[in-house]
């Protein structure tokens, strides 16, 4: 059993991400850990140092998930197509909620909100070892940055219409799209 | 001046926007209005109501520019790349605050509203009309609605890093790539 604090900022992550950071309440967080709200209080003293919490635990787990995929396929090519999967693997969660990385960076636009810039080094995880990937499939450094970005994009696009239509063959037309694209660039250095 | 409903509504539309649904307050929209609270509640009782409202016009809003386009440019192709221009026009405000209509589905599939399918039709304004171009263009119906539910998700990935890199490079690259892509549909049927 993690501890008090690992609990609280486990399940905001889940709350923000299926109903939204501001519309989950400091209440909402201790009664899905099922403590009080003066335990909750005693460990965060406000919803932003949750956030913040938040945002440094899907850091971390990007990475980990990065650095998995990395040892896992044989190759960059490979590993780009382990990132278009995510799209398959979480299609259920993605029709239901979004992409957490890009809900979440929408949301604190709208809110104004000083931590969008550390929401956004999430993407900025992606965006580097994309570009890493396409690096090593024969791309110079400004040009694999563009690859990566572009992919980040087409990720994000296919996840924000799957929320509004709920349509799986979408998704799945999408993803054979994006490794069509990803192999014409194997190919060409 | 319009009359106090249809000012509500813009305002809403306004706050709607740039704030999000759920954190504008039937307050917030009675002070941006500048009439009293219970001025906004003779005219709707609840916020569910002024959505609904919101929806149904940026639904007319939404078939309005479409028709503009449809007159203003001279074949599917021209028509298309007004489409994807929107990003560039509307540059600054997506920076700030996402793509309306992406945003907002965003936000109501989160919250589990039941308006989800109503915002979504906003989407499906533009599929529709997207879709019809393509068949213009020599494709079969099957194969414009794909590639106008390709096109819709290429320009809501932008509109979603927009958001979270403000990159205008990363928007006029992406809008040249869709051009691009189109370029290669417009040639063969």
């Amino acid at each position: 059993m993690p501890d008090t604090r690992t609990q609280i900022v486990e399940a905001a992550d889940t709350l923000f991400y299926q109903r939204g950071f501001d519309h989950t309440s400091l209440a909402d967080i201790a009664a899905a850990v099922g403590i009080a709200r003066g335990n909750l209080t005693y460990h965060f003293k406000a919803k932003d140092q949750i956030l913040a919490a938040v945002i440094d635990r899907r850091l971390a787990n990007t990475q980990a998930m990065l650095d998995a995929w990395e040892e896992a396929a044989d190759g960059p090519a490979a590993r780009i197509t382990s990132f278009i999967h995510i799209l398959i693997i979480n299609q259920a969660k993605i029709m239901a909620h979004g992409c957490p990385v890009g809900t979440l960076s929408n949301e604190l636009a709208k809110l104004d909100h000083a931590a969008l810039p550390d929401a956004a080094r999430i993407f900025t995880l992606f965006r580097s070892w994309l570009a890493r990937q396409f690096t090593l499939l024969g791309h110079n450094d400004a040009r694999a940055d563009e690859l990566a970005l572009h992919l980040l994009g087409r990720s994000q696009g296919v996840a924000t219409l799957a929320t509004a239509f709920k349509d799986e063959d979408f998704i799945r037309r999408e993803v054979a799209a994006m490794r069509d694209w990803l192999s014409t660039l194997a190919d060409q250095p």
